[in-house]
């Protein structure tokens, strides 16, 4: 048992408010916290850490990325800047097909090294437990591969959450959307088989999957037990919210062209609205989310770093929440939350995102004074060290 | 004397393209660059540190900073997002005002203490020249204690230049503008005695001082042989940029308002361009600087990361490269002169920002493959070594 004691917590114990505890302690034994509260009431402890004023917030649970892949996406980026147009680059073979081809080509080993590099990055800024979807294969061989490896993670001393996305995009050889959704549901099988995958995912959009293509994909992850989510409604309004809600999907992702209808439908089913700010920066989108509807409606707000090559290489939780305020005027007490408490239920976790008795020991300690200061910076980083399962890790 | 060898260079010689050199070697020697070439014509040296492929730049030189203040603003920032007004704030003593009275009542140790936290972060990701601004104390003595805490932040191991900037905001005790623009020129001469002044800075705007009142500060400084520099056009266009021309300022930051005649006398006296995307991210600008017609005119243009606690609490100048390409639609190897070679002559400085024989021996050595891949990402800093005047820092 070790006594954690003299922090600041920001617990976010209770559905509203920091929860603040001014001169805390968290009591934590075999993982978990046992006991948090007031410094002056902790109980007894074989080892005590004196945490010196410092701040500390739960650990951060980045619920959205595609943090495995080959190559990186710089090129296109300058591309762009010297005037080429998407299309100009599309033909050039740029885009997730560049990604596509670079995913295929690497081995094992490379893929591991360069998502290590990254979920190590993503940890120095507090981040305990990582969600990494697959869908840069395409091919079974491939999309097997990226699970693999986003498995491996977990070694580093983070919990990572693995989900199947095949249907992200048509790969260059399919004969049709609808032959590769057949080939996409028939893989998945063997993949939960191997215990590779935790959720199902896809994208439905114009210029990906039809809300029909993507009901498909839904029917064989039920038929497995298997939860879902969705990225739904970034470019335009699918009403793939709504056919998410349907299957209780645990969140649906984006969301800039959300309609009503699909609010009061996740609000109906619990699930999740995860906004990704990152994106809705580099993309340069206008369209916001509709975020004081979703409040209105009580939809949980997860935010996330959806890292990626293409429209979101960020590797900076904390910058995401400063964007989820700046860009989406969430307040600072709602993005934190967002990449707490909402981000773990976005992936079916209520064992996390809080600072109290029962919960993971996984917790942050930062060099702060309140924990809105995480938010108000941007480009910063005051980890002082990150707690996983009640291991500090180095620093 | 070291050789520096195996790494690919973004040299920057010339004045377009990266001036890469892709298997590239660095000969120092006495905290200068005595050659830089191709590894297989470097000439020998006693000591050789093998650069293993990694990438090298100039080291950054971030010219306009206000690192030097007391407190926080993340407060205002919170209440904002919680539907304070400027107006609301600014009538609870919040603005610059607060960071005034935080200032003022600091010790220099306390201010130290903070900036010198502030400087590190900045090293961290590659800055060795770091010019720092007073203007939050307004009055003789927290102006000079400023000036003294930045001073001292060059003992880190950057090199700092200072600025003086009283006329930043009108004091809540001054009778009048007119006074204390009098006083602020009053005290100018024994800060340059005490060799605290590098160069003189003001805010034209309507909610500072005008440019009559800028002129009375400019004519102290000429007086003084001190150059000068100017916020200008940042909120409206005051004539700002055509003023500080006229004092071949080294340069006019901001310029979000600037006009077509005050791009010609940027042009004609050879000012640099300052721009500052960190705090038109973060105020939510939508009036972007007239970056074509600089262009066009061939007014150089530099980036800085404007750290303040306000309206720019950022210590990323990796993520003032992204935002300038983002926002402001520069191109990576813009935005990289930006933070280098241009960023210098911003402060005057011709010695650095370049990789050629003759200059400073400040680079960085970075974990990537080409220079725009520092541009493409965000809140992510791949940084390996920072080498400054020849010598490495602890990493
Ligand atoms: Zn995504
Ligand atoms: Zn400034």
């Amino acid at each position: 048992m070790t006594l954690w004691r003299g922090g600041r917590l920001a617990t976010l114990a209770g559905d509203r408010g920091w929860g603040l505890i001014d001169d805390g302690a968290l009591l934590v034994d075999g993982g978990l916290l046992r006991w948090v509260g007031p410094s002056a009431e902790a109980p007894a402890a074989d080892e005590v850490v004196e945490l010196q004023g410092a701040l500390v917030t739960p650990g951060f649970v980045d619920c959205h990325t595609h943090l495995v892949y080959g190559g990186n996406r710089a090129n296109e980026f300058e591309q762009r800047l010297l005037g080429a147009s998407y299309a100009d680059i599309a033909q050039a073979g740029g885009g997730i097909r560049a990604t596509v081809a670079a995913t295929r080509a690497a081995s094992e080993a490379e893929l591991l090294a360069g998502a290590a590099q990254r979920a190590r990055a993503l940890m120095r800024e507090g981040v305990t437990t990582l969600e990494v979807k697959s869908g840069y294969g395409l091919d079974a061989d491939t999309e097997a591969r990226m699970l693999r490896v986003a498995r491996q993670l977990g070694a580093l001393g983070v919990d990572v959450r693995t989900t199947y996305l095949a249907a992200h995009a048509l790969p260059p050889e399919a004969a049709s959307a609808d032959d590769y959704i057949d080939a996409a549901c028939r893989w998945l099988p063997a993949l939960q088989a191997a215990g590779l995958v935790d959720a199902v995912d896809a994208f439905c959009e114009h210029i990906a999957f039809s809300p029909a293509q993507v009901a498909r994909v839904f029917d064989a992850a039920r038929s497995l037990g298997l939860p879902v989510k969705l990225h739904a409604e970034q470019l335009s309004d699918q009403g793939g919210a709504a056919l998410a809600a349907g299957y209780r999907a645990l969140s649906c992702d984006h969301l800039e062209f959300l309609s009503p209808a699909g609010i009061q439908a996740m609000a109906a089913s619990g699930t999740v609205a995860v906004l990704l700010p990152g994106a809705f920066y580099a993309l340069r989108e206008t369209q916001l989310p509709p975020i004081q509807a979703l409040r209105d409606a009580g939809v949980p707000i997860a935010i996330a770093t959806d890292h990626n090559p293409g429209s979101s290489p960020t590797l900076s939780p904390l910058l995401m929440l400063n964007m989820a305020c700046v860009l989406f005027r969430l307040t600072p007490e709602e993005a934190l939350r967002g990449l707490t408490v909402s981000g773990a239920r976005a992936l079916g976790l209520a064992d996390r995102g809080r600072l109290v008795a029962g919960q993971r020991a996984d917790f942050c300690i930062w060099d702060g004074g309140h924990p809105r200061e995480l938010a108000a910076c941007f480009g910063h980083n005051p980890l002082i060290a990150r707690v996983f399962q009640g291991v500090q890790g180095e620093s």
